[in-house]
């Protein structure tokens, strides 16, 4: 453990400039996401002595109960961060779960109930919205598959910034609502995710917008760390044996790694090695077939599944996802649309977790891993849980059954129990033939 | 302040028994809700003399992050209750919605991102499941409008209880699936929540089940209690000087105020007059009617509102509800339902809170109660929000506006940028007119 001197002083920030992780080539830190030399993305780079010699476990636990406790680790320099009570959220240890698959050591973090829009996006969007303030913009924006859009109209809201987001035009209707009633300017675009996306480039290149994920892309991404720094936390500043994560374009998954190795490279954890595993849905998984494939590249696709939060045909980031679950000794999977709709049952009834499809896609992973062998039933593991299921109802509808219709009456009480308790008898008759 | 000499022993019960609150009769603290003698609701009794010595602002502190670091305040005495999270929602400073309706200090207790299910029946449903299995039962059940059962549905998965329960048939599509999700019985009754409720007094008489809100309901609702501890622990120890709270069967409101009223009696808190004042939907107001008409009985009413959470037209609490409003020179107020849905909006566009109907009445009674000058600015005002808007979608969609289609090209994002601005200039315009 290190031993902390004294604290940073108010407004200082531990970051530096952005490099390119690629060629190395440094930056300003400015609203800018792609290195002028090789292309390469930007990303964030910190003075970690001085992290070292100012963060302790006592000074973090004696922080805000939010994402902000990390404040040393995250790309703003600002003391009043745009704090709504974002990140914390349960590591829950599973007991039912657990024992349905076999596993001993199994744990959940649960970005369901997330604050404000219940999914982990509001920890991306916490950070980028802040770092927004502090660089000047008025207008904040961003391309969606949903949950970004949920998050980054609320908390801009919340903050009185001008907001105007972009979504694919197919989206579940409670991601649309969700997005809507805290008015912003919502466009829906008549394309899928990444002809969004390209669009919001050439937005990004011709209006003065702050683009959570693409102009402001390397501060923001630096938010999905906190899923890392708060699993260690609560693990009583250890590391666990293995995480499964969902992947979309593959930025969680390398952000919770950079996260696991800031807090050993500071000394906050012990060093170890952490394996690392992503999910995909079969209708979407680029990133599965590369790692499959044993590619170095990722062969774009056009997405087809139920998954859409993270239908992402041409992920940014999947070549390192890729190489992480590749020197760690993990696995990326896929699983079908129906195997997400049993993940999504599994959870909520061993668990009481109503997790949205990306949810089901972990959950569904995580069985498959186990089933193959590629999970130690005695490895600490914990899966990402990153979003909530009332968003996409859709789904599920139709495959959870339909309410027993009762009049209000004793005898029909009694009669529509006797009816559900034969079926379930006739169900584990089935079972057992 | 107390000087607490050593904590409570574990497994140490600080409540004593169950007694009327009409005659005064007391009980074993069993599965029993109504007095023999009067027929008056039974509430749990404590040894506040053993809390005064044992509890201490730090022992609270230092408890879990949840509603149980409040145990030695709630009816169990296992040290394994059921705890998925449930409580410490944030508090949060209003900045904007004070500002809009000219308050100095507003406080919103956001209940919509409770966990598991995103309402503050998670409360009530953690203690009541917790008490349930000291008690022995291993089926629980409920009467609800669609939170409850929600909750109860997905706490009583997680601790692996069988679960049966009845709404009426008409809930929210949310509600129904929220609730099907975690594979309980669910009856769907044709009929309002108090005919379910009649429905379900009999099946509890008749089977051996633990209904949280009829047999163990003096458990359940002290649950409620939570809501008070928290707002004074969140305000540094000190209490409010005015709450504002939705009205359903009355039930949470009475037990802020228990809440608040034991924190002083064992010293955690300095006296104070806390203002009480609930909030109806005019489709269902027994409670405001009484309160307005200055009656000490309420006339039951068929409910018809969009706010169907509070949708209860024989309110059980609702005479201890209207005493408390007045005793405390509070008011009750009630809104229609084209308020509620502005309310709801007013709170997301100001706060980034997507709150479901009652919120919105919680917020709509909160306007008219300043606009009619019955809320000083100067006062310390909270308002609870207790459930989720993802939940009650169909209340909001076509008031909400819809996204503005485009195709994926830069002009096309142009125009319809253009087109609503002029919009919005127009509305503006009709503003001024």
């Amino acid at each position: 453990m290190t031993q902390a001197t004294k604290p940073l002083k108010a407004g200082t920030a531990t970051f530096t400039s952005l490099s390119c992780k690629e060629c190395g080539a440094e930056y300003e830190a400015k609203a800018i996401h792609v290195c002028e030399y090789c292309f390469g993305p930007l990303e964030v780079s910190y003075d970690y002595d001085a992290i070292r010699r100012h963060v302790t476990r006592e000074s973090i636990q004696s922080g805000p109960n939010s994402i902000w406790r990390y404040k040393s680790f995250l790309p703003v320099a600002t003391d009043t961060p745009i704090d709504v009570g974002t990140g914390m959220t349960p590591l829950v240890r599973s007991n039912r779960l657990a024992r349905r698959l076999g596993l001993k050591k199994l744990y959940i973090k649960n970005d369901a109930v997330n604050m404000p829009t219940l999914s982990f996006k509001d920890r991306v969007v916490s950070v980028a919205l802040t770092r927004a303030q502090e660089l000047g913009f008025t207008t904040v924006s961003c391309a969606s598959t949903g949950n970004l859009a949920n998050s980054t109209a609320a908390i801009a809201a919340y903050a009185g910034l001008d907001c105007c987001v972009f979504i694919p035009a197919d989206l579940e209707a409670g991601k649309i609502l969700g997005t809507l009633i805290y008015s912003p300017t919502l466009m829906a675009v008549q394309g899928n995710y990444d002809q969004v996306n390209r669009l919001c480039s050439e937005v990004a290149n011709t209006y003065g917008w702050g683009f959570v994920n693409i102009n402001l892309r390397p501060y923001y991404s630096e938010g999905s760390k906190t899923l890392g720094y708060e699993v260690a936390e609560q693990l009583g500043w250890e590391l666990p044996d293995h995480i499964v994560a969902p992947l979309a374009s593959g930025s969680l998954f390398t952000k919770i790694y950079k996260g696991f190795q800031e807090f050993i490279k500071v000394g906050l954890v012990a060093d170890k090695h952490v394996r690392f595993s992503g999910a995909q849905a079969d209708g979407c998984s680029p990133i599965a077939e590369a790692f499959r494939e044993e590619r170095d590249f990722i062969k774009p696709v056009k997405p087809n599944t139920i998954a859409k939060s993270i239908a992402i045909g041409n992920p940014a980031d999947g070549v390192y996802a890729v190489d992480i679950a590749r020197k760690t000794n993990g696995n990326i999977e896929s699983v079908s649309d129906r195997e997400i709709i049993e993940g999504m049952q599994l959870l909520a009834e061993t668990e009481g977790i109503f997790t949205e499809t990306a949810g089901g896609t972990t959950v569904a992973v995580l069985k498959k891993l186990v089933e193959a062998g590629k999970i130690d039933p005695e490895e600490s593991t914990v899966i990402y849980i990153t979003g909530n299921g009332l968003k996409t109802q859709e789904a599920v509808q139709g495959y959870v059954g339909e309410p027993l219709t009762i009049e209000a009456k004793l005898d029909s009480f009694e009669r529509a129990l006797e009816r559900s308790r034969t079926l379930e008898r006739l169900d584990w008759q089935q079972v057992l033939v």
